[in-house]
């Protein structure tokens, strides 16, 4: 049987290099108003410690989501060397639309996919475009439809893109917003006659007492009284939660797939808070009882920060071109991919180069 | 092999009534900010002329789209005497998320999909919630979707839903807002061994010229200056565009189910405008040299306006249930559904009762 494999690869980085201490001079506040009394240097290094970041990028004023997608789109399909005409499907996970620099407003009338395909200036009406809404792991659920409609027999080529600019979504007072940043990766998948491709996959949606845990809301300042919303999250709860979930799941997925844990070469995790993710893998690894393989996680966050459903695709694109000092993936090679992010969803992919 | 079938349906009509006398006192202008001279009294018995609309429902401004959408879905899977934890999917179809009534913020992070999970209170984790952005054809894209992920193997309950506010995001100053409705749909399809079902279905998104002729822009009353974006639209082009593309991919979804034109029952339209579904509905007749069979149409315009994705699923279940003063449907019957907006998409399924 065909397989359903990943032929090209693109992303996008953003020019705009926002340094930690470029928040030297916010305000933060805690959600119930109350101002952080520690001094800005130490408010910063703390962060750091924790989530990894020391930088992120954003885009241009000029540029909204849709415009880097669709150059990220444009490297994959070279990468693949496709013809775009042929694609069946151009799906595009994001979570907060177009939103313009001078605007609080989400645009996704029409839908991104549907910019990116104008974008691409492709004609053929049967390449059928739409947007994926499913928090950060919203790229590898695009990947999982992909796969679905390929042996449902009803697509051969699919174009599937994670792209986001939280930079337009951020509460500048509250300390969570240095977390964030912006991004676009793209990624084809095609049927074809070559063994490996996504061997399993899980999907998850935690909604009973976790829909919540990431948000859209006002300020955290209390001297702003608009009430203009703003990404939020309980970073403690969804800490637990995906230390609780994710590696079951990935355990899960792998388990299906029949790959022995030592036979795993790399794992794609979301780019979320460098802590959170290190103790992730820990307890993936303690689920085998098999010791943590040195360099088994490639990490991006340092200076790309957390752009959402972004950071598997922009990390799999520069790992997979040599482009984070590292050694090639080979023919052959098993990598997982695994996400966890609003709604709350979890999910993760057994993929064989 | 097993079919894909609905197995129940649901539906939310808002409370709140506004009829065309109520736009009386709405100055209209242009698009290039020139305003209507006509008396408001023309201007509304031309609308109401074309598009058939006397009424539309609007919700009440303590309700959002995720919380009728909970409810349409509750009648649904009550109606299908489904158990909600058996789900395997909840999908979404929505343009704009959820707009608060005193807000202009597109709200979707959580997934509506999730809300609508959480307000189920499904605990399942494996029933897997996201949103679809595809323009008014969403809730049968989103079909697709659901037969696409049976026939390989992911599942096999799904919810559907299509749900919009659009009084939250309508002009006050523009002619069309008077088109637009509020509402919500919900269907349950399963895998069953049964004859019929989804049968064939067609889609596409042309995009190369047409992608803007649904947008999302500020308001046209030059004396209003700030940038507030609003749905907006150009009717005579999607009126053309539609008459030109709708008719032919209606008839290649029939002639791929060997369905005979005379053997279909109804056809359940997307409800934008009566005029131009007329004129669709004319037009496909044509291709088959067939007069156009008499109320083959089924219309709900007239009183609850054009609500986007939530008007088919609305309209099936409201027929379905024999509350247009309609006969019932009979099993084995073959209806066809079918959708043009913003993207632009179209879309259509032949369906088996």
């Amino acid at each position: 049987m065909a397989q359903v494999k990943i032929t090209g690869t693109g992303s996008y980085v953003p020019n705009v290099i926002q340094k930690n201490e470029d928040f030297l001079n916010h305000q933060f506040y805690n959600e119930d108003g109350s101002a952080f009394d520690e001094h800005p240097e130490l408010i910063i290094k703390k962060f750091e410690k924790i989530t990894g970041i020391q930088e992120r990028r954003y885009v241009e004023n000029n540029l909204n989501v849709s415009d880097i997608a669709a150059v990220a789109a444009k490297k994959a399909i070279e990468d693949a060397k496709v013809d775009a005409e042929e694609l069946d499907y151009i799906i595009f996970a994001h979570n907060f639309g177009d939103v313009k620099f001078d605007s609080q407003q989400t645009d996704i009338v029409p839908s991104l996919a549907s910019r990116v395909k104008y974008k691409l200036k492709i004609k053929n009406p049967k390449c059928v475009a739409y947007d994926l809404i499913f928090g950060c792991p919203g790229w590898i659920e695009a990947s999982i439809h992909a796969k679905a409609f390929i042996e449902a027999g009803l697509a051969k080529k699919c174009l599937i893109i994670g792209a986001e600019t939280l930079s337009r979504v951020i509460d500048p007072h509250d300390r969570d917003s240095m977390i964030y940043a912006d991004g676009a990766g793209a990624t084809i998948y095609e049927s074809i006659d070559e063994k490996g491709g996504i061997l399993t996959h899980e999907s998850a949606s935690f909604t009973y007492d976790e829909a919540s845990y990431i948000y859209f809301d006002r300020t955290f300042s209390p001297k702003i009284k608009d009430n203009t919303a703003y990404i939020k999250m309980y970073g403690r709860k969804i800490y637990n939660f995906a230390l609780t979930n994710v590696p079951d799941a990935m355990k899960t997925c792998l388990d299906k797939s029949g790959v022995d844990i030592k036979d795993l070469k790399k794992i794609f995790i979301h780019q979320a808070n460098e802590k959170m993710d290190d103790a992730i893998l820990k307890r993936f690894y303690e689920l085998y009882d098999v010791a943590v393989p040195e360099g088994i996680m490639p990490m991006t966050i340092k200076t790309l920060g957390n752009s959402s459903v972004a950071t598997i695709p922009t990390l799999y694109d520069l790992y997979k071109k040599g482009e984070l000092n590292n050694e090639p993936l080979q023919p052959g090679d098993v990598v997982m991919f695994a996400s966890v992010g609003a709604g709350m969803n979890i999910n993760a992919i057994v993929y064989q180069v």
